[in-house]
């Protein structure tokens, strides 16, 4: 059994998550999977990138998959650095661009993992960051 | 651009499922796709089995891809029949059981199409019914 | 280099097999492989099924690396019989429906192959057909 | 359904981008998809590279992916920028190098897409653009 974030969780996630991504007028293709990178909840807003299913579902993926938000794979998978060509393991599944976090328990323990793609790296990572910030509150 | 059911409507289809999957006691996993076969919305209830995320998903592009409910393909792909082997085409994705359906505009285009997986055949066909009808009352 | 048709005889083919599925009016999709399988045309033709699109592209790779007609290969691969699982063999590419056809050059020689998809196996071979008598005609 | 340029027109643009490639006497792939990546056709010239089938299919879904054209993906993907990591997402399909465009109807909304893949990028980029062209004058 996988400790995770139920559906009514992970609906209320992206809710908020989408009143981020209408306010700043930039439709995402917004993700909740389980702590073994497996889909919970996936929503398409209209208008979003046809790219952003297959992005935001991998960004999740990658955030439960290596325990860590996506954008702390950018600096590490650079060319030189030590995880050079991170981005072709796991059947090309990992993402190494920002949008993808984990949820966790109040401790130490990864319960799931959000990913939002459909705009800059930034405003992914804005929209991602309420949905991860409105999990915050619920897990009180 | 596709004229497609929108992310509102696709919630409101999910809902009506969930409610009936709720009923039956069976979680299942539900997806709404357009009708060129990519994925508007898909939910997972808590305890549904994880290969329906892949099969509700695949169900629906099937329904979009063939313009037609995937219960219609068994008869024809079973041995000796004239659509023997078809389940392996199309990279897989095209499943050969009930559960999927295309939604339709009225006339007789395909703007949608619903994937449901998670029970037995009958079970995943009658809850998929009820986000087909509910499009049929929002659609008037 | 591959002994094959060429793109101008190719589009001739796909033209013939063009007239014939708006005679019985039944959109396809219709595709010329050369020798090796590799695409050198293909048209969707409007409304035409999305599942068609791979379905005739390997429909014609099955005939060019068989060297025969998708259809011989449906009774060999039935339960039971030789060469059953057949179909997802070489990444599942292979057809076991009709549909698919060599095109020879005079003699014994695959330079060529023609796929359709589209509508019930029978309309998809009569389709083929015509693709494939036009490049007898033209072949002289 | 998908309002889409159709099979007609497709077999225009892509005539007029043959007729440009004949005329710079490099042999090119051609696809035009639409607005979902989905092919509508392709063409191989005679001699054309083989890799060419694939790359020009992913340059025009690409443009259909993310609502753009692929040489603006070079820049941003490049080490050490936001998307750096970009080009193996969305299962490898996305091509962050010039030769794809989005085909738009008069407005902001993308209908179809337009591959060219053959040679050197930039003549992959004048020789779809002949076919963007011809589109923007038929569109009228």
């Amino acid at each position: 059994m996988v400790d995770s974030i139920n559906l009514d969780t992970a609906k209320e996630l992206i809710d908020a998550a989408e009143r981020k991504a209408e306010e700043i007028d930039n439709p995402m293709v917004i993700t909740v999977a389980n702590s073994e990178g497996n889909l919970i909840a996936q929503h398409r807003m209209d208008d979003a990138w046809l790219a952003s299913v297959s992005i935001s579902r991998n960004k999740a993926y990658t955030a439960a998959a290596l325990d860590m938000p996506t954008h702390e794979l950018a600096e590490p998978s650079q060319p030189g650095n030590s995880l050079y060509g991170l981005q072709t393991t796991d059947d090309s599944r990992i993402v190494i661009f920002g949008g993808g976090y984990p949820l966790m328990d109040g401790g130490e323990n990864v319960i799931g993992a959000f990913g939002v793609s459909g705009g800059a790296v930034e405003q992914d990572m804005e929209v991602a960051e309420e949905g991860v910030q409105r999990w915050e509150e619920l897990r009180g």
